[in-house]
């Protein structure tokens, strides 16, 4: 494919990773940095992630593409004026919730030039030190209303997605909401409780330093992840965050509750239930 | 270390990668395979995991050491009947919980002969064909009331798991089943229930196998835990069992009340509070 010029707003883990992904993949021609955090830039100048940094509106300028990996509350705002300022360039998305920032440009005159999309990718890590090579490779990403983009802009994105390994999946915004719930967000809330549950109850924190084992690491180690990241996520995606917590805690309360019977038969047939996880993963 | 005949009762998971372990670091000079499942027996042959298999009281005749690799409600059942069996031999239980099975036996005349152990590893696969290489290695073992063990026994013991790559730690039975119910058990009760979670909601599965990414799996991987080894302990460590999960609904319930009220501020500072788990694991 023909290499491009392309911006990316939110130099982080995120958006780091996938410019160090661009440019081994040969994809840009030029890698341009935007963020609004100063020390952000000079890291991923220092870490040669990107080629240049510019202002916001000098980038889109110099840009044929144009990424977004910022926050989703921050691009729930952003996206709209950067919509008005452009003017053949393709914009892209990398946010973990979709159905609000696709309806806030959805009467946009230049919605074709947008493509939303979720690569399924990313570590408890943040800011552009957390970037890494070989990021999304062999991973999910969703394309989300695909039919509303404009032709061009949508081959490229999908074009560039495979180039660095990624399988694709299309859908609607408000179905990739509600899958995301179960897949991902359900399981940084109960990373982020059990840390919590873990460090209000356990005052011998060497006790456990010594004592963890690979089953607690990999349950707890999402609990280290970017709450600036995190809340605009379980807020935007409210309602099925919510619908999924709650069974979640339902389902808790069936172990506690055979526990507390002694109903050694339940929380057998619990188990086994659990086990047919094995259908869905590995 | 004077290689000894040893005998492994529970020839799976845990008992099938120790047997491996103590061939590879010529600790063993035979290894004799007990089990109550007959094709376990006949897979640890095929395998090469143990020598030979023996009936329990032979097996015992013709051993130095008895390591016990068995579900802790069968332990608290054996045990007794293993010590009134034995001569001058070392008995080495390997379960999740240790102050029931050592009080089952506090009174035994010949208690010295008995090292109460907890290896902290394990997968969530069972049975012998799940019994892999490297096992043990760089991770804690916990060495239960260890002034009620004889010296020789006590320093076998200890010798072992040190030559295998573990570290030890000593505690008594009550302190490892609390700490225990923090670092492991906890764990995999909100696993299972996640994986219930998702099973229940999530009626498109092929979207979880296909979205499913990096955070999804390592928090739902241990749903595929045998439940003849996860009941009985949880069984036997109700209590701490019981505070633990309590406290984690209540600070699942916080996240939930958070997201509610749409209060980003609490939610904010609940996942800056789970952050500090990076002061426990790295």
């Amino acid at each position: 494919m023909e290499r491009k010029r392309i911006a990316i707003v939110g130099v982080g883990l995120i958006g780091g990773s996938l410019a160090i992904r661009l440019h081994e993949k040969k994809i840009s021609s030029r890698l341009i940095g935007v963020d609004v955090n100063e020390q952000h830039l000079e890291k991923a100048l220092e870490l040669e992630l990107v080629d240049e940094v510019l202002p916001m509106n000098e980038a889109i300028a110099n840009a044929d593409v144009v990424v977004l990996a910022i926050p989703v509350d921050k691009l729930v705002l952003l996206l709209p004026s950067i919509m008005d300022k452009i003017d053949r360039q393709i914009v892209i998305d990398l946010g973990s919730t979709k159905a609000q920032l696709i309806n806030s440009i959805k009467d946009h005159p230049k919605r074709g030039r947008y493509v939303a999309t979720h690569p399924m990718w990313g570590t408890e890590y943040s800011g552009p030190q957390a970037a890494v090579r070989g990021a999304y490779e062999n991973k999910a990403v969703i394309i989300c209303n695909p039919q509303d983009s404009d032709k061009d802009a949508l081959e490229w994105t999908k074009a560039m997605y495979k180039k660095i390994g990624m399988h694709l999946l299309e859908m609607e915004g408000n179905a990739h909401d509600l899958h995301a719930a179960y897949v991902s967000h359900i399981s940084h809330i109960t990373s982020f409780a059990l840390a919590n549950t873990v460090l209000e109850k356990e005052k011998e924190e060497q006790a456990i330093f010594e004592m963890a084992s690979a089953g607690f690491e990999s349950t707890v180690r999402l609990a280290k992840s970017n709450p600036a990241m995190w809340v605009p996520i379980f807020m935007q995606n409210k309602e099925n965050v919510l619908d999924v917590l709650t069974e979640h805690i339902a389902q808790l309360t069936k172990f506690k509750e055979s526990i507390e019977k002694g109903d050694g038969r339940l929380l057998q047939q619990l188990i086994e239930e659990a086990n047919q996880i094995r259908r869905i993963i590995r």
